[in-house]
């Protein structure tokens, strides 16, 4: 296991890893794009393994991303799906997994609302966990996904200036493509409103930006997040009027950043708050649909490349 | 493509096909019905390929239907389990149909509680959609297992006298049905209380009657349609009692009908409302449990053809 | 069909089997124990059949165990997921299940609030119905997962003393355990309060204890129950303290227990309630997680054997 070029057990998250991990998992996710593009798309190397899909969080797109992505692979797929109620105590949380490990998961992908549940969960089982989000933290495909796209567009990450933009704060598509884009030797910017910035972007290699056209300024991808008003609980929160006013991504604010800037959301979007749906629907700058199209992929891959060591290959 | 029986991309309604289309979307149904009564109810044809059933509106038969039929051909069946909360804008409907085309589906089953929803996804999509019922629009797979379990039971369609009676108004399966059968050539009665029957029926070649009794007068066919208090909203909704006084079929009315008339209904039966036990469940006439029967049959039917030019079959 | 070691259609309880029936299905569970701890967890005896999973009360773990456990052997899996409310009278429920009959289900699983639906559904259809669970009475694939359990801890289970405790009175955990129990020879106690105690457990060859530590004393193995508040209306219902303060098991009330004694739940657990968590997650007393583990294996076994005469195969 020495030799291999990803030797980790679980994916819990992008920080920390190095960038030729990184860039293994999009590599590898590139054969499955091409798959997907295909008509049989199906592959039977998951034939006989069991993935269970626990989502201790709402959530439609992920979830069948995941659901698309190992069915394709040949996998048995079951979904958990966890009331919220009845998963109110650490423990139970823990409980539930070792339910799901004594069923004999061969791979669990898990989303949980509360930061740090998923590592959690990673430690007790004896199966390769992927995050599927966890709280605030991280959501490492979704910055897999976000990376693979970039690079397909531009031909490469390094060097690029993109500016992630808008609620920073409650979002762990930004923490996760923060860690990713600069791991990759990209230039990153946090541009959004002063309550919506974590502390410590700087620590985190990115740089912080609360002018929105500053932010702009010059930028090769345009990286939008999703207002998520149901997580903004405690902090002063902009109406969505006032949000797209000051932070909302019109085309005369993209005229800001790079003539071939790209602009990019994880979905789903509030068109008209975070962005106008001119700028969303934009032929040329858009990567909106291809970052869902990279999403299969680059979990195809990580699903792979997690359960090769069971699967008795040498990954 | 062009000598193919079938020359259409999407099934989104039963209205404006030509006779021997619908012929042949029955009789490739027949081969299904075989299969399905054996044992290894399998066939690979569909294997590779990605169903997505997106259902917008609540459904546990029409969706388990599709679902059972998609597995037996073989594909990686996938459902979409959308609140109706989430979907509240016509953007994000299509945010949503685009989301599920990124993800490379092979072909879409789409149910909506709002009359052409589901033809605005088809025009979004690069794949075959299979309309399950659009608001009181059309649900076309519910008019050919109807077809079917007529043809199969009385060994035509055309010339018999087919009576579709109750909340016609609100109703999707009684559009669906009006335009299979007239098309096929049975003569088409619509039955029901005045404000439950909707405008223009005339132009759909069918009778109007508000007269139970008259209506039933003779009929080879006694379709019966669900009492659907939910869709009744503005309407002068009778109560169940009135319901059943009026328009309620008991054994006593189905006697008006022909000797070997045929009782059917699409499910689930609000028995003692609109249909009595004794009439439900009278082993000769009722032809219920046959039609849940054909449904599998039917959309097997419709899967595959729909998805063969992709499999680069000539269809 | 009669040299068959389980020549029964259904698999609605274990009141009734012989021991050689239900060690034979303790035996055939074996392989798949096996089959389970391996890496290519797959066989295709199930191929082709398609399994219906109904489940008219909110379950997740048992459901999941039924999903895994038949996409393990290889069948079309579907679940139906039934809003409690749309089940209210025995006459929808009928209807319902003809209709998944009427899809041609190969094998039923059925879970239900009220004791009885289960067999109401096996009277009505044509293939084999397993219950998950119906109300009150039974859940005998829970009763044939603790006797595997035990069997593999103990190497035996006749002359055992199992003492059954807790919330026996709403327990169809209980009521299985006690049929198979009693059946293979073990020496049953129920325990608990007298108002959470049925009448009759005498006549089903059990012993009955309302004193917690005299009913614990020498036993072999501890089964607590989950305490069900959301199924004790009308009971004089003890608060979760009061529980625990005389049925709750504690390290120091297990010593009362066989120095060996094995500790059981059926979960999911409330810790600090019916059982403390040193007790729980004792590493050479807690065979919880092993129950899990054979609740699949149990169920591959049953779906399997149940299956045989349509298979062609003489069970």
């Amino acid at each position: 296991m020495s030799a291999s070029p990803f030797p980790h057990r679980h994916l819990l998250g992008l920080a920390g890893l190095h960038p030729w991990e990184i860039t293994y998992l999009l590599d590898e996710a590139e054969q499955w794009v091409t798959l997907n593009r295909g008509t049989a798309k199906h592959d039977g190397r998951l034939a006989g393994l069991t993935q269970m899909n626990a989502f201790f969080e709402a959530s439609t797109r992920t979830l069948l991303s995941f659901e698309v992505a190992g069915k394709r692979l040949g996998a048995d797929v079951v979904n958990m799906a966890v009331a919220q109620s009845s998963v109110k105590k650490g423990e139970t949380l823990i409980d539930t997994a070792i339910t799901l490990n004594a069923m004999r998961a061969d791979v669990m992908v898990i989303r949980h609302d509360r930061s740090g549940a998923v590592h959690l969960i990673a430690d007790k089982v004896n199966c390769p966990v992927l995050n599927a989000g966890d709280g605030r933290h991280e959501h490492p495909t979704q910055g897999l996904l976000d990376a693979l796209t970039i690079r397909r567009r531009k031909g490469r990450i390094e060097g690029l200036v993109v500016a992630i933009c808008g609620d920073v704060l409650h979002s762990r598509v930004a923490r996760s493509n923060i860690h990713a884009l600069t791991t990759l030797g990209a230039e990153v910017r946090v541009v959004g409103p002063p309550t919506l910035l974590p502390a410590g972007v700087e620590r985190m290699g990115a740089q912080r930006f609360t002018d929105f056209d500053a932010g702009l300024d010059g930028a090769d991808v345009v990286m939008m997040l999703r207002v998520q008003r149901e997580r903004m609980d405690g902090a002063l929160v902009p109406s969505a009027r006032e949000f797209h006013a000051l932070y909302g991504l019109t085309h005369k604010r993209v005229e800001r950043a790079a003539p071939d800037a790209l602009v990019m959301h994880p979905g789903p979007m509030n068109r008209g708050v975070e962005i106008d749906s001119a700028v969303a629907d934009d032929p040329v700058r858009s990567a909106i649909t291809e970052q869902v199209e990279m999403g299969v992929a680059v979990r195809m891959a990580c699903l792979d490349v997690l359960t090769r060591e069971r699967r008795g290959i040498a990954a």
